[in-house]
């Protein structure tokens, strides 16, 4: 346990405010596919025909971080321009064309005659989401949580607060013409609150954390309710021995600078030490035209990579065109590497032995181990999901990038006839656990 | 956060259990499906070698609990006879026998020409299991754990040290003889590391606590690691208006005396009030032959439930031959109820009309919905799993009635030929997303 701050309980007009959402959900998860595609729908309208409220809002926002001196990377994503709300709303009509996420029969089977077992997806709930300042994220999600019938509770920067209140207003007015109730989705704007909403572990059903990895790392360690998302993006890349030397730097390079802020970018390269000397001799220009510090430890330093590299590098995420460099004498030394020092992310082996590849995937615990491809590809849009509601870097399901499958659940539905276990345990009737 | 315990930290020689733990799961996990069977034979075949030790090493646990005027309910679950351990050793061949849990492919994908996408089933890594003086659990445990190639640090109730060790060190004897390391299983016998192994966050990928509810809930509240269990399971009936009184009655019997004991038993009959009258009269002599007690609302009570139930009632799981009653105005009514005080575990409707029983079902958020049928068949082998892992009462998965599909989770496998993301971006390469 290493929560050191006490988060407050949640007080009367926040447990009210959760009720309220989660009475709206109940009375959603009734909807059916064509009524939330809807419903997607009417929020994408609304958001357009609110397009200069929305603008407006958000132009205030900006001149008050401005004016604050917030950092310009901060401002220019919470600068809403009309092409990106029109990307937003864009988004918003794809994920209503998603395939529906409910419903979908995972077990189906007879256990005996007339008493039918099927297991079917359905929503998680109310799902609360914290999240830094990204208006664009308020669109995203809300449509994300309608299409898969759950309630909503959002608490955004306050940053980027009277953005998301045009939001929320627009997405509301939306839901008012559908059949969706528009207590569904909620937006919290006292900071307090995003505090206290990680105790209410009776009304929210799933948190996702929407920013930095403190932001993330200080929700998972001060919650009871589950946390979908992950803090650190430690990722590496492997090459082997037995290489294209060409390939292995094409992908190393992409998996580093494609865009180097990402969770799926690379922090390390393990070079295998017989091909050590001629890739560095190959990568290390091309890294350098790339603008890319590279840090190594001694051998890589003896072979032109210019900076030192220490314990700490092996654990830290640069989200910057910083590149740790180490030398390991085998397979199984870059393995113990990324056993020690990985976040279970991303890691990659590029090698032309595919018996080395086959070992790297199956020993390394990440959500993701590729071979001869670039990390960058970890994302649900890539891995074909036409969402992402987040990359979690747990152990236990849902693991890596996390598309609508992370918002919902399951129940198992039994139907009989008036069956008893009795019968079963005297051996009057018999299972025949039959997949129908 | 409700903890108010001081977890101690894990001393060196705890991690050091645990590290090696991991070190031989690591040379596990390669194992194959016909490996990891002949493992549980050998496991089995040790068991029955081992016979006379482990019944003289349980006569000792057994004697020493009764010298110590423990009570006879724990010491009937200490005991082990040959026939109880014959039927353990049977259990740990069946488990040999399920399916293999890894490996299964759940996605195939290409995403673009020459990069495939394939999430597979893999271990979750070194699981925790904490349990009280059931000698019986280490067997059934141990196998699951080494058929779903996982590694097993396990921590039993002190007053059957002696049947744990001797079980142990049958079990490793019979791994000796197989290519699974024996370091796979590690039993803790000293009472401090109970406590200290859930803040094993690093090195432990799941606990799975069985025991009492004080056990399960103390785990929850105490780890950062997932649990895989439920404390409470206050499970109803409701007997809707449109019923067969005989069938409503022969279920609910089934649902409270087939075993009250069980987290699947009910705890609560909700009635219609239209059907509440005729319903008791013919039931309450019934369940007074059972000699299980009712308590009930004021109006249950003015057609002849004996006792009275209050707010305290509804909230209780008895364990026990007890069962509330309430009355309620209707189905909805019914459905509040639960949602109020169900602890998300199996609930079920008593009624001729579908469409209620699809409302119920629907908007009661349990793992198990069930319509006309005993709330005792919420059971992993029941079920047609094969085996039961635990009964998991959070909203997200696994849920419900867990086989060894709990013991195993999924990684993504990305295989290419130099695919860099910058391809796509640019436009020179395009994703197919084609399932295979």
């Amino acid at each position: 346990m290493t929560a050191k701050f006490e988060i407050p309980k949640p007080d009367k007009e926040l447990i009210d405010k959760a009720n309220k959402v989660k009475k709206a959900y109940l009375n959603n998860c009734q909807a059916d596919d064509l009524q939330r595609k809807k419903a997607i729908n009417y929020m994408a309208d609304a958001l357009l025909n609110n397009t200069e409220k929305i603008l407006e809002a958000n132009n205030s926002d900006v001149k008050s971080a401005e004016s604050k001196g917030i950092s310009s990377s901060l401002i220019s994503r919470l600068r809403l321009s009309k092409d990106k709300l029109n990307l937003g709303i864009e988004g918003v009509r794809k994920v209503g064309q998603l395939d529906d996420p409910l419903g979908e029969i995972q077990i189906n089977k007879e256990l005996s005659e007339g008493l039918i077992l099927q297991r079917k997806t359905v929503p998680i709930g109310v799902i609360g989401v914290i999240f830094e300042s990204r208006p664009d994220a308020v669109m995203q999600i809300s449509s994300l949580a309608i299409r898969s019938g759950n309630g909503l509770i959002l608490k955004g920067g306050s940053e980027a607060n009277h953005t998301n209140i045009a939001l929320v207003n627009a997405l509301k007015d939306g839901l008012k013409n559908s059949e969706i109730n528009e207590d569904t989705i909620c937006l919290l704007t006292n900071r307090k609150d995003s505090m206290s909403l990680l105790n209410l572990e009776n009304d929210i059903n799933l948190i996702i954390p929407r920013g930095s990895n403190e932001l993330v790392r200080f929700i998972q360690e001060n919650t009871k309710i589950p946390v979908l998302g992950h803090a650190d993006g430690i990722c590496h890349i492997y090459v082997d021995n037995e290489v294209d030397i060409d390939l292995a730097i094409r992908v190393s390079l992409d998996s580093k600078i494609q865009y180097p802020a990402a969770c799926n970018a690379i922090e390390t390269l393990l070079i295998h030490k017989d091909i050590a000397k001629e890739f560095l001799n190959k990568a290390i220009p091309m890294f350098k035209a790339k603008d890319v510090k590279l840090k190594g430890d001694k051998i890589s330093q003896s072979f032109g990579v210019k900076f030192s590299a220490n314990n700490e590098d092996w654990k830290t995420e640069y989200l910057d065109k910083v590149l740790s460099v180490k030398i390991v004498e085998k397979l199984d030394d870059a393995i113990l590497h990324i056993q020690k020092f990985g976040s279970k992310h991303t890691d990659g082996i590029i090698t032309k032995n595919d018996k080395n590849a086959k070992k790297f995937m199956n020993l390394v615990d990440s959500a993701g181990v590729f071979h001869n491809c670039s990390t960058r590809f970890a994302d649900g849009f890539r891995f074909g999901f036409g969402a992402e509601v987040g990359i979690s870097t747990q152990s236990m399901p849902p693991r890596g990038p996390v598309g609508l499958e992370g918002l919902v659940t399951y129940k198992y539905f039994l139907t009989g006839e008036g069956q008893i276990v009795e019968d079963f345990s005297s051996g009057k009737q018999i299972f025949t656990h039959r997949d129908l």
